[in-house]
């Protein structure tokens, strides 16, 4: 494929992102003629509905419904899966692998739960499959990861991978906005679904650091052993603390190697206002690496995004045209189908620093009991933050905001419930991890 | 090559990247093994002086005097040129390239200069020339430009390309040190070179421009085009009030396309602190990149270094052994050998907002008469700044900082010698231009 002149290619869901992979090859074909050789010839757009497709002005000889036919055609030599979902999708997949065709594609969610069985597929069919707008949109993350950090052991990585996610918490933080308010103001702007779940409770983002994990520590990754929380429990009170305490919180998808396992987790995080992942704001998106050689790198851009990340996919068919794809899918020893199963520490090992908020009654001897609490399970408090008693102390407690050293978090947790059944506590404490620089080995 | 189990490498020069691209070859190469195939055989280390090579604990065996038969040994497929400079290292580069091994280099100086005429000899020769490290050391933007934003025509680029310049002005910012106490704890801390005309001078900073814009444009760029300007003459009080303003310096490698044409320049530049460039800091680099699809994407990391350089060395070796290297340079057409000259624009005519400040006489009716020769030469001021007179004001002026729309530079100077003329004007004007957000097309 990689001598002819041009590159057959069929696009399989005609959506956001197919829309607009399809514009890039069509309205900017000389954009890319001009710029990599064999040349990119759009031969089938697949969909069941061309309402967008037609509002983008694609040529109506492309839009077909004959899926078969599309996959089939002996001049197209990679299948674009745009469809998303795990069902259809992976069926549109195998498919186009068992006719020789690489695919690309976008989809994280399938990718997450079936990419080694898929990668194997491709394998035992002599073909590829890219995945580059799987993860963080337009922005090379992936390619980072297998080719540019090829020569480093990845000891740590930590991504903003959720645009809504992370809209949603700039609105809060800088203008003091409460979750529903900026959730509301996100979804009136097109950049939150109306129904949020998959962003909010951190699945999107677990489905991403999931193929990162892999990528990154050449291991295979248990999808379903990931820790996940999500924004949707924030309160803005603690976003206010946490900023007196220099602290920025984020949406952070964590992969960390300890020893020969690894810890991975996404959860809301308090990050330094230092560390450049805390300038990421809006519908960004931002990865940083951690490798042995390189020490820290970052990658930052548009997550998500019609052309974007249609910038990802077309990077993609331009690397399968080119024969790199199919050299880094034989060559790499990372994809998980070629790789052992990663160790994955059980969510109670994770080890961080901790901001946890206990809402205490206004009188004396009540810190020394918490105190006795949290030092009875070996957790080390860093410093201590107690403002005036609000109007309501009475009824709810007030705040008493603690930092604490490197824990466990099964110790902070166990402690919590403690703290939590004492008769001077009058509401339920909220724990976030604090992420602190990752350190850089030469 | 690529088929087979391993590929020979053969590096030049023993220095500070030489050293550490041969120790991730050999001490870590466990660590590449579990990563890629085919294995990375390090076959002969040459240079003159072996003491680093010696405290880097490296075998004895690989090292050598004798270029010719390390070149020549037909077990190598790859020579990584690490001696820096433009005559010995063009020698050994065109020497390898005859021989029919790949070639993998740093050498940005060598590159501006001639790498046409390299690539070209190159692909005479049927093999290829890799040079990841030669810009922003461990940051992969070279693979961005070539390979993840390959579906974009880009429309701007500005690179913090130089990590001493960038601690630097991070000091001057940071701690109010003049320039003269900041160079000489750069010099001090090892971050700053005894000579550091190269660095401070701007001329390294363009020489990654060089590349960097010939590859973001697709055109063969004139190095001796690019108009430079260091940091060396500035001056802390600027530093000061553009902070007033909400910028900070940063020495700024600047590509935009204008029209048909290219506008290049290297100079120190006020950015706005909400532009993601404005947080790096210390010896970092960031290239940031717009694309007409990704939008704004930016790449961040160690921008020099032994292992952090020997990184994006040892990258593309790898991606020589796995012939990713070899299919990008035969299928992009970014590269200088293939492409058109760039319409290098005049710098006169670089558009841009400015800061000036002019040091005038604390009296009435004097800011009419700057404001004067400004609005004859279409100049349109945006903001003015005067602080109370300081105490040496009879002397020097006070200084009137004013910001402009955009303006042409050619005009910005021809006025500013007019106002330096003026009797009423104590010293001459100093002049920084405004970098804004460059706007995302979509």
């Amino acid at each position: 494929m990689e001598s002819k002149a041009s590159l057959g290619v069929t696009i399989v869901g005609c959506g956001t992102v197919g829309g607009g992979a399809a514009t890039l090859l069509t309205r900017d074909r000389e954009i890319l003629a001009a710029r990599i050789a064999p040349a990119l010839e759009l031969r089938h757009v697949v969909d069941v509905n061309f309402a967008n497709a037609r509002r983008l002005g694609l040529d109506e000889k492309l839009l077909s419904t004959d899926l078969d036919r599309a996959i089939s055609d002996p001049a197209v030599g990679v299948v674009v899966e745009l469809v998303g979902g795990t069902t259809f999708a992976r069926r549109v997949i195998e498919q186009a692998l068992r006719a020789g065709k690489h695919v690309v594609t976008a989809n994280k969610a399938l990718l997450a739960h079936h990419g080694a069985e898929l990668y194997a597929l491709a394998r035992a069919n002599g073909v590829c499959i890219a995945f580059e707008a799987s993860c963080a949109g337009g922005v090379p993350i992936l390619r980072a990861l297998c080719d540019g950090l090829i020569a480093n052991r990845i000891d740590a990585l930590y991504g903003i991978v959720n645009g809504t996610c992370n809209y949603i918490l700039t609105q809060m933080t800088d203008r003091g906005q409460s979750y529903a308010d900026a959730l509301a103001d996100a979804q009136r702007d097109g950049l939150a679904e109306a129904d949020p779940t998959l962003d909010v409770a951190g699945t999107d983002s677990a489905h991403k650091l999931a193929i990162l994990a892999a990528l990154a520590f050449g291991r295979r990754v248990d999808f379903e052993k990931i820790p996940v929380a999500g924004i949707d429990s924030l309160e803005l009170c603690d976003l206010r603390y946490g900023r007196e305490l220099g602290y920025v919180v984020k949406l952070l998808a964590i992969a960390q190697r300890r020893g020969r396992g690894v810890s991975l987790r996404v959860c809301p995080s308090f990050i330094s206002l230092e560390h450049p992942l805390a300038w990421v704001s809006g519908p960004f998106n931002a990865v940083s690496v951690y490798g042995h050689a390189t020490g820290h790198t970052m990658y930052y851009g548009r997550g998500a995004g019609s052309l974007p990340t249609a910038s990802a996919v077309v990077a993609d068919i331009a690397s399968v045209a080119m024969g790199v794809a199919p050299r880094l899918f034989e060559n790499l020893r990372l994809w998980p189908d070629l790789a052992a199963p990663a160790e994955q520490l059980p969510p109670v090992e994770t080890r961080s620093r901790y901001y946890l908020r206990v809402m205490a009654e206004d009188r004396p001897g009540v810190f020394a009991r918490i105190a006795e609490v949290l030092g009875r399970h070996e957790i080390s408090i860093s410093s201590v933050l107690q403002h005036e008693a609000p109007e309501n102390a009475q009824a709810f407690g007030v705040p008493v905001v603690i930092t604490t050293h490197s824990a466990c978090d099964g110790a902070v947790q166990q402690a919590l419930v403690e703290v939590d059944a004492l008769d001077v506590i009058k509401a339920p404490s909220v724990r976030i991890g604090i992420v602190d620089e990752h350190p850089e080995q030469f």
